[in-house]
């Protein structure tokens, strides 16, 4: 657990079980403001400045826990800890969300702040997910607004500052509304692919170790931010270089200092009706642990722009300079790591690339089959554009099949594809199946992981690789082979199972034999 | 532990505690004689049946043990075990002289049949590779045989067959000595990456994960066999087909059977003087582990051939139908598995290809450089070759730099030969370092693991790569990031490690921002 840096530290833990850092609003709980109050922020860094805490587990260099959830992220919950009695709880309380709003066997990626996704076959059965298998990547805890209490505030440059109550932007007088199916992507998104070619950057907020599932489709319905814009009378100079800084009510920490969770995205993106102030998921009122009642969402980008517990929006020039959106989320070339890599350095990840996954079979499976496999996956492309090929490759990408349209569902200007395909497998032994989509600007995937390795392990965008053991029943030495186990009750997978039996008999071995004309040559 | 299978065991079982299977011939501690005796063997095959032995543990399908032992080989003693009083304690007693006999940090890749190699680095540093260092690849216990009590039986089909004794042999009126630097290397070294680019065989007698210290060179004294044969007349009919079976003292099992361990080698190979029976290891009695008092060293062969505690030579038409040859050390092309495997359709690994290793730095090292990195390692060239070029690459194989032969040790006909070299190393970042040799018949090594996975996992030849995280001082950005955290006493490695400094302030953000033009373009 933690332990007590400094002497100085005494006075501040007597504190400890106060509720030093009160929540601001009546029903707005675990909702601290520190972005308006510099004094607190000053208060909290100095407290966390007297304790040492956990080093984040080593789990880039090493093999991976083989639990759920995967990580604990222990870290984070003790700067919770360590800030008083009224933050202790919220990891416990972001848990119980868990349980409650997701499906049961989420995979959890990090138990806090949650980050989890849902087992990979499901995923792909609808081109909409169930509210409960989508991912979810929280930076920090859940806070539990009421709808009642709840407002949203707009200002900064615009020309009407306003405070709009939820029944404000639900008000169909005053707002259209708008619903879109809009896919969201976590640019870790397939990151253990990175994790295992390469270790990348040790972050305090874990770089956690995503599957294939950080990956959602949902229809979501709220109005469009662009609307709620006009309605304060549009921006200043019309809007020229200006950015939307998004506020969150979660708390988030960077290097010993404490935030809100904050981002923004430019006016020419918000200018396409592409930014949504969402209160709905699929018919439904946003789930807590996504951002209830009210969450960004921005079609397209990365999905750490689409703020969740969204309390204000504040126009201002240029990208915003939160820790979020300025120190995180930056994509650098391979050459810069730990050794040199800046704020600047690297660009900031907003619209996301082409990308695909196959999520049935999973790497290593062993599969018995009469001369085809099915495969099913997703393919999505971001920044306004959509998947319009899937191609699948049996033998590591030289040779390429198409999906047949009929095989993926409908084309959406903001959202994935699902398809499946029957691939073509005539091979035995380990193959490597591939998939690579190309999108409607002729955009298509790196090759390797290796060809896009970055420091900070976002946007895994190449082909989607795995390893499987084919075994082709329709071969007849196989047939034979699997007919002799069935014979004696003995399964063939795992094939690193020994066999308790000959392979052949002496017999038919003499025979082979001769007719190879022996071991070795004849003179 | 064992189980009883059947109830026809109890009776046998009541044995387990008398010396089931005696010791052949005094002065011959642990050498059960299985070959010569069929009922012997069909009783023990009887036994062995009743039992439910442990299924071996599943290690490629997941990451391997952190531990020293890596795999203890519980099966393999539960066999000794069952089979009463006499092969029980066999284990142990071999055991012992791992300890007494091997340097006090080998890696035990296997605990029994004892299976381990030494450091990396320090195996490269000599080209004659010390005693204790030197790799041990058993398939059985570890008999102890007196030297004085010691016969080697030549029989089968030479003109007059003999038996000697240790002291016939080291008799120089009756065979000139015979002495020469010889490298034997296990057919698994390196399996460890065939394991992780795809599973394989799991064989009862467990395919140890060997690192790429499954090599080792020594000057090996004895006699060439073909003095020996000649000694006996000569063979039947001049030779012509003629293997030569060599039976080791040594306990092996197979499927359910009881065996000694029984290899051949043509005499084609004898002919040429490259079947040494040799007592002496670098000048000093063959270690107990090595096949003390007396073992084959067959040059230029894979190591299996190299029967120790040689008892017996039988001379016979075609290669030895005994399982180690028959049905191990089988080199299968890649579409052929547990589905599909015969002994018939894999050839018979004997002469063992060009290869090579980097020993220093290990993969995942990060390095702090100015511009050049020393690497060091092995290559080598079986079947009569030697390595004549060793080329190395810090880019994963495009552009290669040859190892200066200043760099190189001595040439020798049977031997490897240990390099070093200062590879210039400009780039940051992961980098993938190889390495591959030309042999004097221009051979070279397969690119990569996949190009010559097979499913014994077998001769892994192919390039050897690591993977290096390269911090290059002499960068201006690296160095002023290694001075900062110099002056805070923080190291830069492991670069997983999250740094808790901001990567630049506020201001050099702005500036390097107005440099770039901001974030977003003009216009």
């Amino acid at each position: 657990m933690t332990t007590l840096k400094t002497a100085s530290g005494i006075a501040l833990r007597g504190k400890r079980d106060d509720p030093m850092f009160k929540d601001e609003r009546p029903g707005w709980k675990g909702y601290i403001e520190w972005e308006a109050y510099p004094e607190k922020r000053k208060l909290a860094e100095e407290i966390l400045a007297t304790y040492e805490f956990d080093a984040p587990p080593e789990f880039q260099l090493c093999p991976l826990p083989d639990t759920n959830p995967i990580l604990e992220g222990v870290r984070w919950k003790q700067y919770h800890d360590a800030l008083g009695s009224n933050l202790r709880n919220i990891p416990d309380i972001s848990w119980e969300y868990v349980k409650k709003e997701k499906a049961a066997d989420m995979i959890h990626v990090l138990q806090f702040p949650y980050n989890g996704e849902p087992p990979r076959g499901r995923l792909v059965d609808t081109e909409i997910t169930r509210n409960e298998d989508h991912f979810v990547r929280n930076h920090g805890g859940i806070p539990e607004i009421d709808a009642e209490a709840y407002t949203l505030d707009i200002e900064g440059l615009v020309n009407d500052p306003k405070r709009l109550t939820l029944a404000d932007l639900q008000n169909e007088e005053l707002f259209p509304r708008q619903s879109n199916v809009v896919s969201l992507q976590c640019s870790g998104t397939r990151r253990i692919e990175q994790i295992h070619e390469y270790p990348g950057d040790g972050d305090e907020l874990i770089n956690a170790p995503w599957g294939e599932g950080a990956i959602g489709t949902s229809r979501w319905t709220g109005v469009s931010l662009k609307k709620v814009i006009k309605y304060c009378g549009g921006l200043k100079d019309g809007g020229e270089g200006i950015h939307l800084e998004m506020f969150g009510a979660d708390t988030y920490f960077k290097k010993g200092k404490v935030y809100n969770y904050v981002v923004s995205v430019p006016w020419r993106k918000v200018k396409l009706n592409e930014v949504l102030l969402a209160w709905e998921m699929n018919g439904k009122p946003l789930p807590r642990i996504h951002g209830y009642p009210l969450r960004t969402v921005v079609f397209g980008y990365i999905g750490a722009r689409s703020c969740k517990w969204l309390y204000k929006i504040k126009a201002i020039r240029g990208p915003s300079l939160a820790p979020v959106q300025m120190k995180e989320y930056l994509y650098y070339t391979p050459q810069v790591g730990k050794q040199n890599a800046l704020y600047s350095n690297g660009f900031s990840i907003q619209d996301m690339p082409v990308s695909s996954a196959i999520m049935e079979p999973v790497s290593f499976q062993q599969i018995i089959h009469d001369g085809s496999i099915r495969l099913k996956g997703w393919a999505y492309s971001g920044g306004g554009h959509w998947p319009i090929r899937v191609e699948v490759s049996s033998d590591g990408g030289s040779v390429w099949y198409e999906v047949p349209h009929e095989n993926m569902s409908t084309k959406y200007f903001y959202a994935w594809r699902t398809w499946f395909m029957d691939l073509p497998v005539d091979a035995e032994g380990w193959l490597e199946f591939c998939v690579r989509t190309w999108d409607n600007a002729l955009n298509t995937q790196p090759t390797y992981v290796r060809s896009a390795w970055n420091w900070d392990l976002h946007v895994t965008s190449s082909c989607h690789r795995i390893k499987i053991y084919s075994i082709n029943r329709s071969k007849p030495l196989t047939a034979k082979r699997l007919k002799m186990l069935e014979e004696k009750n003995t399964p063939i997978i795992p094939i690193t199972h020994p066999m308790e039996f000959d392979l052949e008999t002496q017999e038919e071995y003499d025979k082979e034999m001769e007719k190879r004309g022996g071991r070795d040559p004849l003179e």
